[in-house]
């Protein structure tokens, strides 16, 4: 692989950054890689796991010189975040995020943006529940979307940006911001919500019974436990920035929960079996699309 | 491993009950294995994995000098199973059922069973989305609970069956009917009831959308599919089986997230921050309980 960018900038050097750094040197795509975080815990532990070419704490002079600046950060900074940093970014340079929200963050950012840069929303759809520098790793992105938003930036710059993120390993796509937020709140919005609630129900039992939630989670709760363990303050951004979406699935979904709710009541069974038949096609879709 | 039943007789050879002939076999804890089913698709499959010694349609049949009989069917069909082969087994013989509900499978067996056999209900706690015979293996137990509700059945039987189950790598713990319901309620039905529902969710929408969802789904739409791709007779017999603790466990749950719905709405950000701090918690307590 070519380098792609002399230089880049990684702001937020926290699951995502770092596997983004993590990722793009070594399949050789930047020059230099400048990584950057507020939290002065981070600067040792990326000093200790060897992830960037450098490191500052302040995000002016990362962007310096940057042909490519990657916020990845909790969409609920970001705005604040372009606004100091585009005055001091270079002519030419391509800005982007990794935020889950599409929407809130063009709303927040392109305020803040001037015409000599490119600014240029994108998404990876990929993730753990673990979070902060040490839970990076380089192959995090290897056959996952990673969704982008050209929108009114030059055809050359965001093919340049595809050719970047390809070369770990993502699958490029692109999408507007709508449709995005859209779809995120139904596949990932939405079970993440459910997920903090079913564990919050079981957080509130009294303490006996919560100690056996526990000791048998059989798989079900087991899974909504380790969706439930994502960073909290990343979920609180997204779930107030993509409300209105996240707030009409989590309608219809309460609407079909109702719908169960009372079939069960009734004892209806036909009623049951006929749209757990239906769920399991669904599976089988994804399974053939190759995401499972 | 030494013999523990000469001879075992599973009626019912799914995920579960060839997973039990397996382990049961691999393990040496049966001199001889029974298998029965009344679906006529299941015999060949049967035999050409080489599941069991003997097998039959004919549950009578099958029970006929068994030690041991385990009822591995949805839980619907306990009852009417129960009064058919009970009176048909051998003096001191053990009945057992692996149902994922208790009250309702001792209200529908209890009264068929009579004096001449010990009836000893239990549940492991293992499964995976798949069913039918081919999805069995040996392992499906190791390390799993396995939960057992010895009520009047003298200790020496139940420490025999406990010396069998824990022969296939199963940890026992001993149960009361009402309080498992309650444990499994929120370990392992509502999860299913949510993940199935947000599934329904998601195919009921307009198809572009609908197919978007299913190629962008990221890891938590994902993994709910997989919850909703079990066994839909099984999981629509558990519902109604256990609809009093379900739809108390889903009253719960809905309370809080018509809680984190209004968050959404209203923007109380240290709410949700709040709450999914304390979530992340209970990921830990699972982790350091070693089930995860």
């Amino acid at each position: 692989m070519s380098v792609i960018y002399d230089k880049i900038a990684i702001i937020g050097v926290g699951l995502i950054g770092a596997s983004i750094a993590l990722g793009a040197r070594r399949a050789g795509l930047a020059g230099h890689v400048v990584g950057c975080d507020a939290d002065p815990a981070v600067a040792p532990e990326v000093d200790r796991l060897g992830l960037v070419d450098s490191f500052t704490t302040d995000a002016v002079e990362a962007v310096a010189d940057a042909d490519l600046v990657i916020m990845a950060v909790p969409v609920g900074v970001l705005g604040d975040l372009a606004a100091a940093i585009i005055p001091a970014m270079k002519e030419g340079a391509v800005l982007t995020d990794t935020g889950s929200t599409k929407r809130s963050v063009i709303r927040d950012v392109d305020p803040h943006v001037s015409g000599h840069i490119h600014w240029l929303p994108s998404h990876p759809l990929a993730g753990t529940e673990h979070s902060g520098p040490a839970a990076g790793f380089a192959k995090l992105f290897e056959g996952r979307f990673w969704l982008i938003l050209p929108r009114e930036v030059p055809e050359e710059v965001v093919a340049r940006f595809e050719q970047f993120v390809s070369g770990m390993g993502s699958v490029c796509e692109r999408m507007d911001a709508d449709y995005h937020d859209k779809v995120l709140a139904l596949t990932s919005h939405l079970p993440h919500l459910i997920a903090y609630t079913i564990v919050a129900t079981a957080v509130d039992l009294e303490s006996q019974l919560k100690n056996d939630v526990i000791r048998f989670s059989a798989s079900g709760f087991r899974d909504f436990t380790r969706i439930a363990a994502s960073d909290p303050v990343m979920w609180r951004d997204v779930f107030i920035n993509n409300d209105e979406a996240v707030l009409e699935m989590l309608q219809r979904f309460s609407e079909d929960l109702s719908y169960l709710q009372r079939a069960i009541r009734w004892g209806e069974k036909d009623k049951l079996e006929t749209l757990f038949s239906r769920t399991r096609e669904i599976r089988r879709s994804i399974i053939d699309a190759g995401q499972s």
